[in-house]
C-alpha cells in the first residue's frame, strides 16, 4: 500500500457510503460575528458511532475479504476508534477485540459494548495496551486495525473533506484537530488534491503538543504523559501520518485547556450541538487568535460528540 | 384577520425567509431501531434565537409597517418568544419591551438582553405579567405581539411544516409539543392543507395537561399552577389556537416528567444535539407507548434548544 491518491480516497468514499452518514455542515451567525470570519462546521459529531472514526474503520474493514476477516479484527483504543471498529466489524459479522485502558470514559466503553465489541481492559500505558493486544492477536488470529497509522484508515478519514468541497466549494483555511494524525493527514491530502491554495491548519492542545513540536522541529517527537481534557488527542503521530503532515499541512497551532472548554461551550450554546472537547480545539485556536481568519472562509471539522453527559467540563472549573 | 389559509402561510414563509434558518431534519438509526419506526426530527432548536418562535415573531413584526412599529413592540413571555420578538424588533430597528417573570431561566434573560430587548421583571403569575405589560403599553404606545394567540404568529409557526413536507414528503404522523398552541395550530393547518391523511398528534406534559383536557372534554380549560420541567409548555391554549386544535388535530397524548428527561437525554446522546425539555415531549410519548408508531413514518418538531448548561435535569434526579 502507498500514499492514498485522490482516486483511492474517492474509492473509499464510494465503499463506505452505505455505512456512514453524510454529515451536515452548519454555521452560526453569532460565532461568525464574534470572530469576523465565515466559519463552516462539518458535523462529524453526528457521524455513525459519534465520530469521524467510522469513516476509516469502515474503509479498512470493508477493504478486507471474508477470509481475512474470519478471525476478527483487533485494536487498542481508549475511545472513538474502538466504537467505530466494533461497529464496522459487526456490519461484516465478525468479531472485534478491543483493548481499552481501564481509565476509559464509561460512555465510550458502553459504546463499544453496544456494537458487540469484546473488550479487554489494561493499564493505561501504551506499553500495556500494545502488549495486551499482541497477546489477543496471538490467541485469536485477529487482524490488527490501527487507529491511524494505516493508509486505509487515512484514506477513509480523507472522505470527510471530499464531502466538504462538494458541498461548500473551496475555502481559505481547512482546520482539523490533531491527535494521531489520521483525520489531519486524510484531510490534508484531499484538500491539497482538490484545492492546493487552501491552507491546512491543525490545532492541538498545548498540553499534548507532540504534533506541533514534531512539525516545527522537523523530527518525530512522541507524546510524553500528555494531560488534556481533549481525550481524543492524547496519541502521538505515526510513521505514516507524520510524513504526510510534514508535507501537506501548512501550520499547527496550540491552545490552552481553558480555551478548549470555552470553545466547546460556545459551540453547545450557539449551535445547539454536542461536541466532545477534541472537536472544540480548532475553534479554540481561532478564539485565542492563534491564526488570522479575519474576512476568510474557514472550514472546521468537528471530530466527534462522545462525551459523558453526567460531568461536563465547565462544571469542574468554578 | 381570519384563519390562515395555505397561501397566507406560504406568504409568511416568503416574508421571513431572509431572517430565519431553514433548519435541518435529522434521523437516528439507533432511535429508529428502539421504537420500530422511521422518525424525522425537524431541528428548530437550531433556529435563530434557538426556537421555532423566530418564525412567528418575524412574521408578525415584518407584517407591520414603519408607522405601526414606531413605538416598538411588547410582550410578556418567560422564554423563547421573548428572545424571538427582541430579535425581530432589532431587525426592524425598533424597541422590544419584554415583561418576564422574575423566575425566568437566566439563559433566556441573557438571550433577550443580547438582542437589545428592554426587560421588565414581574411576579411569576399570569395576572402580574398581563398588568405589567398593560402599563408599559400605556406608557410607550408599543404594539402587543402575543406569543401565540395571533393569526400572524400562527401562520409564521406553520412555515416549519412547509419545510418538512418540501424536504421529506408526506408522512403518517406529524408530532409537536403543545403549550399555548401556536406551533401546534400552525403545524396542524399546514399539515391538513398539504396532506389531509397525515395524523397530527400533540404531546403535552401530564403535569400541564390543559390542552389534553380541553381537547377531550370539549371545552376550554386553562392551566392551573402547572409544574413541569418543560418550561416552554406552561401556558394555556388561547381563544384562537384552541378552535384550530379542536378541528385540525387528531390526538393529544400526555407524558410523565421522568419520560421527558429520559427522552431529552436520548436525543442528546444519540443525535448529538441540544434540545430543551419541551422539545423532548413528543419522543417521550413514543417511548412511553402513548401512540402506535410501529412501522410508521413520523415527523417530530424539536421546538427549541435554549437550556441552562450549568444544571442539566438528569443531574438532579439521582
Amino acid at each position: 500500500m502507498s500514499l492514498p491518491l485522490l482516486d483511492t480516497i474517492q474509492a473509499a468514499a464510494e465503499r463506505i457510503q452505505p455505512y456512514i452518514h453524510r454529515t451536515p455542515i452548519l454555521s452560526s451567525a453569532g460565532i461568525n460575528m464574534m470572530v469576523g470570519a465565515e466559519l463552516f462546521f462539518k458535523c462529524e459529531n453526528m457521524q455513525k458511532a459519534g465520530a469521524f472514526k467510522s469513516r476509516g474503520a469502515c474503509n479498512a474493514v470493508f477493504t478486507l475479504d471474508g477470509d481475512q476477516l474470519k478471525n476478527g479484527v483487533g485494536t487498542h483504543s481508549s475511545g472513538n476508534h474502538a466504537q467505530a471498529l466494533a461497529r464496522a466489524a459487526s456490519l461484516r459479522k465478525t468479531e472485534a477485540y478491543i483493548v481499552m485502558p481501564e481509565t476509559s470514559p464509561k460512555v465510550k466503553v458502553a459504546g463499544v459494548e453496544s456494537y458487540g465489541g469484546k473488550i479487554t481492559f489494561c493499564k493505561p500505558t501504551l506499553q500495556a495496551r500494545e502488549e495486551t493486544l499482541q497477546k489477543i492477536i496471538e490467541q485469536t488470529g485477529a487482524l490488527e486495525v490501527h487507529p491511524y497509522n494505516d493508509y486505509r484508515i487515512i484514506a477513509g478519514q480523507g472522505t470527510c473533506a471530499l464531502e466538504i468541497f462538494d458541498e461548500i466549494g473551496s475555502m481559505d483555511i481547512m482546520m482539523a484537530p490533531v491527535g494521531g494524525g489520521g483525520l489531519l493527514s486524510g484531510t490534508a491530502l484531499t484538500t491539497k488534491y482538490l484545492s492546493p491554495q487552501t491552507q491546512v491548519v491543525a490545532a492541538e492542545p498545548v498540553m499534548a503538543d507532540d504534533a506541533y513540536r514534531s512539525f516545527y522541529e522537523g523530527r518525530f517527537i512522541p507524546s510524553e504523559n500528555p494531560q488534556t481534557i481533549a481525550d481524543g488527542l492524547l496519541t502521538s503521530l505515526g510513521s505514516l501520518t507524520y510524513p504526510i503532515i510534514r508535507e501537506y499541512v501548512d501550520a499547527i497551532v496550540t491552545v490552552s485547556e481553558e480555551g478548549i472548554v470555552k470553545a466547546m461551550r460556545l459551540i453547545w450554546e450557539r449551535m445547539k450541538i454536542i461536541v466532545e472537547p477534541s472537536s472544540a480545539v480548532p475553534l479554540a485556536a481561532i478564539l485565542e487568535n492563534k491564526l488570522d481568519v479575519k474576512g476568510k472562509k474557514v472550514c472546521i471539522i468537528l471530530s466527534g460528540g462522545n462525551i459523558d453527559l453526567d460531568t461536563l467540563p465547565w462544571m469542574n472549573m468554578e
